[in-house]
């Protein structure tokens, strides 16, 4: 299987209906609630594609670009987009959906850094 | 569009890691926590596909086929099985994905029926 | 202790408040709350009928005939209704009251098969 | 119907599996997760009796007897034991049940008061 | 270090934003919610005052002072008031602060006492 | 009052106890979970400084240093350290504490940036 197979066949997402207990006072998705989804998001891919233990190292500027209503739709997808030798990389992007109609934008990116580490927690080469 | 390419547009994945908070005392995912996934799930689909108001009517049979141990991955996957005059059927599925191999195999699988409403809450065609 | 006696004191009943955390964007109880709720309720009556290890197998068909809406109280009630060499089969109701009337109806019934199983996962008799 | 009849009738049973989404670092059930179990017994058994607007004036001492294991059943009851004028109490006991025996204790025990009020926030009379 | 040093160094505080996933049908804070934030805040004092494994024995009197809107922020504040051979009590008040304005009041005040216990499950000395 | 006691009075802290409902399979707090708690920071010291309606615009690169073990507990701190025209940044730090030492280290840091926005969702100053 080459690295791109590899890339495709990890790609992660998650739909999730946007219900009164993930919103905030403004009726829109907390910010916090879509940053542990998009961390969620992040790590399975990452589990995906190495199939070893990763653990996330940090997130990158996460911008958010949209607010994201009550009674909305969204997808979260994640895809590895850099591969080091020990470390690589998740870009996770959050769209919205209307329920009742076809429009769909972009809302939220980001990008986050794992490691693959062993069993004594110390890093292991991505792929081996 | 055709209805073909409509069920496909509406096909609905979450990936879903198995973590101590959706567990029981076997340290396997809690039945309950598994169903209102699934309905989850068929909720997001029905409405994707429709772009209409729909409220769920019945699940037909959910079988438990195989336990889905902590530590693992899961993917639900919703698609239309059927459409009717006012009301349409999802099939779900929970595949489980070992963390640590590509070992994949079917979990959970069950249908779930919705009718499309009004305002008024009365039965509408599914397809206008 | 007789079957009948065992039936009736193996009841189990679930009292709940509908609040926002519970409710979708209809702001009505979430299907997939009711039937987590539904299958915590199934396993305890069955767990406290065999007082063995219980497993989920299947849920037969679940019929969503009321909405529940957000500020109402739901009453879920399970009672074995079946019982196998192996197997036992659990119905459970939720009712609907009104908070400040007396008025109370049912509004979701389904049914849920288990399997008592050792502990390496075996089978074993219900009735002992 | 006779006041010991409404006691009789609004007497709430809340069963619960104590599953790791609800115990802390002792692998028992976290003293705040029974504490907010007990107060929602209370305001259903409070309402249900009084079928008005009832509010939390407080809670009389909550004793935590006895420690409860992850991988037992409890049981909550409320029970109206005192009707004043504007307020009423609500006795709430939890019971440990375990799973594969049928050894019953209490574990903890305690009292709430409530107040019924009106549209505009006044106290009202609770037996009309 | 003196006690009164102890004392305050182990006072502790949770902020939090009153979001709908914590509200009742009257949009305010539900009381359980309250009392299971009140529970938290107070074994986190008792436990960083001691340094020792504490247990709730019992809450004492919680007062409801004033209902907590949704869209406000509340303080939570723990503060250890009384230290005995095996045992401790802790201070618990809620702070209401309007989001757009400095007001901010007290609306809910408790105490909880712990005792401090060994690995035997036995009482030990607060104070070693 | 000055600039720098309104940062002094918004410093804004959360104290919390790692219990299983927020850990992932490694028996750490889960790094989502981390998140959400760290953006509910950062709002809650944004609103409690500018006493305005503030929305996240973007979160900067987290960094996490530390895994935080399951039975610790950690606490989140909350500062302005950044007052622009219509927008301000928080840092937030994540600490954990020893339950039953009084070892304490960061563990995770990040920096949020928030507008203040009018009625009518149009930026404004954050000095008035």
């Amino acid at each position: 299987m080459t690295l791109e197979q590899r890339i495709a066949q990890s790609e992660t997402r998650i739909f999730k209906a946007v219900f009164p207990s993930t919103t905030n006072h403004y009726d829109t998705l907390f910010g916090g609630t879509a940053m542990q989804l998009m961390d969620e998001t992040a790590f399975i891919t990452a589990t995906r594609f190495s199939r070893q233990r990763m653990v996330t190292v940090s997130s990158n500027r996460i911008d958010f670009e949209k607010p994201i209503p009550s009674g909305t739709i969204i997808e979260l997808h994640g895809k590895v987009d850099y591969i080091g030798n020990t470390s690589l990389k998740v870009q996770v992007d959050i769209y919205i959906e209307q329920m009742y109609s076809e429009f769909r934008e972009k809302a939220i990116s980001g990008e986050f850094t794992f490691v693959a580490i062993d069993e004594n927690k110390q890093p292991v080469a991505i792929l081996k």
